[in-house]
């Protein structure tokens, strides 16, 4: 990937167009990045095999800035994926990779992000097995989209449905929340602020699996609140058990300086993105455990049982402020933070 | 999907929210459009269950314009997904859906766009189960980009790999070239000009499926030359067997209204996108029958054997042309027709 032997040193309509230039591309940057025997076919699709039911995810990637404190889109994209096949109780193994590419995208750039790409499904031990190129024109895009889509074999232990949530479940979340939205936000034109605050993105598939070996069915749920944040991600599962959910503000992690730049700025944390949070709505018998076996784990060390499910109040999200009154947490309406993922 | 109920008209930056304007336009225009037992879940994924090995294809499509002479883009991004996984092949059964809209896309489009998803959908028997909406702003997107992924099981009796392709293999085309890309110019802005081309954007693989029924492992390869044309698809496969490929010209099929286009233009359809064409290459003994059977379909009316794998001129295409010489065929080089697909 020398730029001085590619012959250019940026992405241009001609790397779009099917042709020479685009198998240039495929191979000095893309096929010589992901190498394996999948992608060696060069053919326009990928055969795999799987034994059990298979679990898919599909996501598009629009974060902006694409390089922000913390990760890249790249990442992102691989991290998001692979999360929400893990939210579905499985085992990710592999993931499609899709580029819409603003004119103009240096390659420098795009390097970064394919090697990030790489170290990314390295991690998470998931390999990309087909993929596409296309380029749009200046003004028609935005320097770099991504799209992932995921597969992965069902965990035989996993039960996951929102069908199995009842009252009295605990519901367990895995760490701080807000951070991956305000280290964008800190970085964001024209609302730029001091702040260290790094995201959080990372993946999550092998803590899921962790707890799926060790409580299987009594697990009962996985979500990661991403965007629209805990706020959303609560009040969709109220409306669809048909009971009601209890959280206790006191017992939110969340750390000082992302509370303080959410103060700052008058947002309400709840409502923020995450990428390395998840929450985990279990049998109550088995809460204590669940947190123990979490904070063992550096992606839990954070881990904290946040509520529960009751019978009251049904399809609401309630909170138990600090100062101890009871306040509706409502969904997000509208937009927040555009483009945080 | 009444406007007057939704009440709005156009997409905005609150629709890729993750909040509740996202959860409206996902029950009102997504959900009950392609409502099915995998998408009811609501859930960030869908499970599914696989006997055989599958398929897996992904692309995203960036056409412009969004709405062209015989389709629109979602109409393409299903049946390119669709054939892609075809050519592998294999049935197609499941799509992954994800849209990255810009803000201010008008809700008669969005909604023109996904009943034409549902029918191409019907139409090629693929369940959509899973998908995924971002917004992004004004002038970083252009309408609407579209990926798909798909997913079929293998068909029992392929084996399709540029592997089996041998010396004295004939090389079958189902139909006429350069329609989709001359339709698409013919609309572009600044070369508009008068024609009644329209797209072939069409699904293949119920054809692909009575084929492999029929003739097995004797069929060697499928491919669909979309971007990049006939030419750089020949030439492709031409790099990777290590033999050579001759075409005649004057078995090329192409209508005459597109080769009177392609002339006006100063194209060579041979690198002109296809989008409902396909060439497959088979033993030679059977080539007779396998355009016979195409020519009992309506996608293959205009079957016809367009050349064969040579031992000389290995890694090159050469095609004996119209008025009697030889000529290299090289494959595109760089951009013809932007965002074709």
């Amino acid at each position: 990937m020398d730029i001085q032997k590619l012959g250019y040193d940026s992405i241009n309509l001609g790397h779009g167009s099917g042709g020479l230039m685009t198998r240039d591309l495929l191979d000095n940057m893309i096929f010589n990045t992901f190498s394996n025997p999948f992608l060696n076919q060069k053919h326009d699709g990928s055969i795999v095999k799987f034994n059990n039911p298979i679990a898919i995810s599909t996501d598009s990637f629009v974060v902006s800035p694409i390089f922000f404190k913390g990760g890249n889109i790249g990442e992102l994209a691989v991290n998001g994926t692979v999360n929400d096949v893990a939210m579905c109780g499985a085992i990710p193994k592999y993931l499609s990779l899709a580029f819409i590419i603003e004119e103009g995208l240096k390659i420098n750039e795009f390097r970064d992000i394919l090697n990030s790409i790489k170290k990314a499904a390295d991690t998470s031990q998931v390999q990309i097995i087909t993929g596409d190129t296309k380029v749009v024109e200046r003004g028609k895009g935005d320097k770099i989209f991504i799209n992932t889509t995921g597969f992965g074999e069902v965990h035989p232990k996993a039960n996951i449905s929102t069908d199995n949530i009842k009252v009295g479940d605990k519901i367990i979340l895995n760490g701080q929340i807000a951070q991956h939205g305000m280290a964008i936000m800190s970085q964001r034109q024209g609302l730029e602020f001091e702040s260290d605050i790094i995201s959080d993105t990372t993946n999550l598939n092998f803590l899921i699996k962790d707890l799926l070996d060790r409580f299987g069915k009594d697990i009962h749920f996985f979500r990661d609140p991403t965007r629209g944040g805990l706020s959303s991600v609560l009040s969709e599962i109220a409306t669809d058990i048909n009971n009601g959910i209890l959280i206790f503000e006191n017992k939110l992690p969340i750390e000082k300086q992302v509370a303080a730049a959410c103060e700052i700025l008058g947002l309400d944390p709840l409502y923020v993105a995450n990428e390395g949070v998840f929450l985990t709505i279990v049998e109550a018998s088995i809460a204590d455990e669940v947190v123990d076996l979490m904070r063992k784990d550096d992606k839990g060390k954070n881990a904290v049982c946040i509520g529960e499910i009751t019978k009251d109040h049904s399809g609401k999200v309630v909170m138990n402020s600090h100062i101890g009154g009871k306040r509706i947490v409502s969904p997000l309406m509208g937009e927040q933070l555009p483009r945080i993922c």
